[in-house]
């Protein structure tokens, strides 16, 4: 039994990318896993997540039951030994069992507080289902890390690689404001799966203080010249976060890190990326959302089959 | 690919009835659309149309995928051009072409403001959804109209034809009292479709300063006087919506519009029709609605043949 | 046609348990009901009743449709006569019929107001929709009871006598400290389903004060010394309920009622049973819940053959 939470759980990142373009061309033709079902608990709202898991569960057979934790449930409480006397009304330890005895793999959604590092990233919450449950779990997107996003971000550069006849693609991953203090957990993630991944010339840009943690960059290159990075892009992967440095924050940027029309002088053939939800004319334009340049849909519809392969993949017993 | 938003997309009417009637008499006849997919969008809540969709659904093998916008995920903008910096986390042109990737037909629930006429009727939102999906949309009740009710309503009146052997029945659609201000689309659509179908004489009868839109009234006759209404009717439709005129609001009524017993005495085998929910002893009373006039649960009833119909047409090709 | 709301419903108990233990063994031999619906209607949160439901349904090809009463739908009232001019938009007896038709089964989960008993007692929310619904009405949890909690707990107790080869078991029903008022119903229903299934020496302990309405207990040993009570005890049922005399008060207790490891000094193959959730270190402690002492895990995945086993006599017309 194997869990996917990371780019560490997905074994060869280029043949699951390419197992995933084979199951989009034939996607009903493993309908064999009637009777198995798959939780999926959700803590926070979701759009796409929660449909494309459960179009990825039919498609395999697989019977998708899902909870929200608030509204259909409670509160659960994840600190070890107190005693419960506040508004959590269960604990993980009882909870999780219990949904592993009712579900075959169970996918869970996590959010980060934003507000105490060592607590986000250490992942308790996501992991106390890992340790407890005792069936395999699916990270929906957690505090640090959104593998099946990540997942659909490269076999969505695949499909233009192979289009574009691309063989060594740069991609840049480029932050861009935002109003709000938003988890770090795309970029972590995306970074983590190119490094992993190793087909790109992968590079960082952002302004200063925006440092992402070095467990997912790695070695990568951070460039905070943002025309510099931009130079012969193929993809750009657009995406806020907050600060790590300084936790949960949003420091002050004089620049501009808007992505416009000016920014593909150079590089006309770029594409541009971007996980979604976004907030047009605040993080990505009309102009370039709404033109060629942009693989936002396509980023979105793929997380079907991101998802459909890691469900196929646990199911096989492959992982 | 054709939609459904109103009555013109019925084709003709009576035969879509008919056609109801047939699935009605055999459901599980066309269970085939395994594999295919029902996204159904709720903006408000919903009773009957969301479970008789879900069965409608399920019925044809199809499988239904319910999103609550409040609370499963978040709220979405349909304003062109706008900077995103408010509480709304995602455009429509970006969340419509991601449903559409994941379903084969959407069906999208949606409400008027009640607040600015143009902006309702120009039914912007269910719009938006099929300017940007890119695949079949069916209402699920609008700012401005509910077909799958007023399919139901038709069906539930053609069945009563049948028992009762009338040829041409007089139907009357009753403004009845309520303490809220109510949209006005069960009565413009039932409207809409009374007029388009061509097999009853029609008559709307209201307070002064409830007429309705003539978009969905077109000339059909108003009797401001009940009792002349109420004449010979087959079929009472009763129904509160507020003022059209002076937008959203409820006008100081002086007469009785609450139906009774009384208003029977001189057709005692006259039904009433509601779409529900109804307020009780407000809008109708306990013992109108516990009698054997009431044809109100039926009603409900057929709301999942009337689902499946149109589900069924759509998946066909015929629309 | 027959209901499953209390232990007078089940037929031979232990007949009905041998029959679930048989499903349990073979979960998937009976997906005839593909094409039948379960309707699960929740007016409060659930987790265990929620998806154990559904997936017990599933298991038999019966298609689970889940609506919460708070969100996703309104208000339901239930009083006669009433005009509706307040907060509830649909009486029971509009809603009712109307899910009947839609549905071949309908669970529903209402909770008791714990301000008064004669109000909570009349169950006249459940009682509504079996009056009403014109189909089988199984109880997802009443006012005053948990008849599918109490099936399990006998599962759970009769898989442990083969187990550990005991003919008569002794089961106590122990009280349990909360900080907050809780229902009676599990407490009432476990004593009534242990009396109709007459194999366990039964015996309830609790502090003064805390008696349970003698409709449930009839003839039980009342033990208020918790030492006499545990003695010799092979289950343990640990649970909190609410006064009934002073009802829906928390009354001051000045001895210890948690259990601790203590308690099994001279009982050390005794087994504890909790219905979940429970408060850790609060009503049981992290000692015993990790402890080898523990069923609650088993109590919780037994709910799905619970549910299967009354989904399945319905369907069967064995009720």
């Amino acid at each position: 039994m194997r869990h996917f939470l990371s780019a560490a759980d997905a074994g060869n990142i280029d043949e699951l990318a390419e197992e995933a373009l084979r199951i989009k061309a034939n996607p009903l033709a493993n309908r064999q896993y009637a009777g198995k079902r798959l939780g999926l608990m959700f803590m926070n709202p979701s759009l796409r997540t929660r449909i494309s898991s459960q179009v990825a569960a039919l498609n395999l057979g697989l019977e998708p039951i899902v909870l929200n934790t608030s509204g259909d449930s409670w509160q659960l409480e994840f600190a070890d030994g107190v005693m419960m006397d506040g508004n959590k009304a269960e604990h993980i330890k009882d909870a999780a069992p219990v949904l592993g005895s009712y579900f075959d793999i169970l996918g869970v959604r996590t959010f980060p507080s934003l507000r105490d590092k060592e607590d986000d990233y250490s992942e308790h919450v996501l992991n106390a289902f890992v340790k407890y449950s005792g069936i395999p779990v699916i990270s929906l997107e957690s505090a640090t890390r959104h593998p099946l996003q990540s997942l659909a971000d490269i076999i969505t550069i695949k499909e233009q690689m192979a289009l574009q006849e691309i063989k060594r693609p740069k991609v840049v991953l480029m932050w861009a404001p935002h109003i709000k203090p938003l988890p770090q957990c795309v970029a972590n993630s995306f970074s983590e799966w190119m490094n992993a991944w190793r087909i790109a010339d992968f590079v960082i840009s952002h302004p200063e203080g925006y440092e992402l943690d070095s467990t997912f960059t790695g070695n990568t290159t951070i460039e905070y010249n943002r025309e510099k990075a931009l130079k012969d892009a193929d993809f750009i992967y657009v995406k806020n976060w907050s600060s790590v440095r300084d936790y949960g924050k949003i420091l002050p940027v004089k620049e501009r890190w808007m992505l416009t029309q000016e920014d593909f002088r150079n590089n006309p053939h770029a594409k541009v990326m971007h996980c979604l939800p976004v907030r047009r004319n605040l993080v990505l334009s009309d102009e370039i959302l709404d033109s060629e340049h942009s693989l936002v849909t396509q980023q979105a519809a793929n997380r079907v089959w991101s998802a459909q392969t890691v469900l196929s993949e646990i199911l096989r017993g492959n992982f």
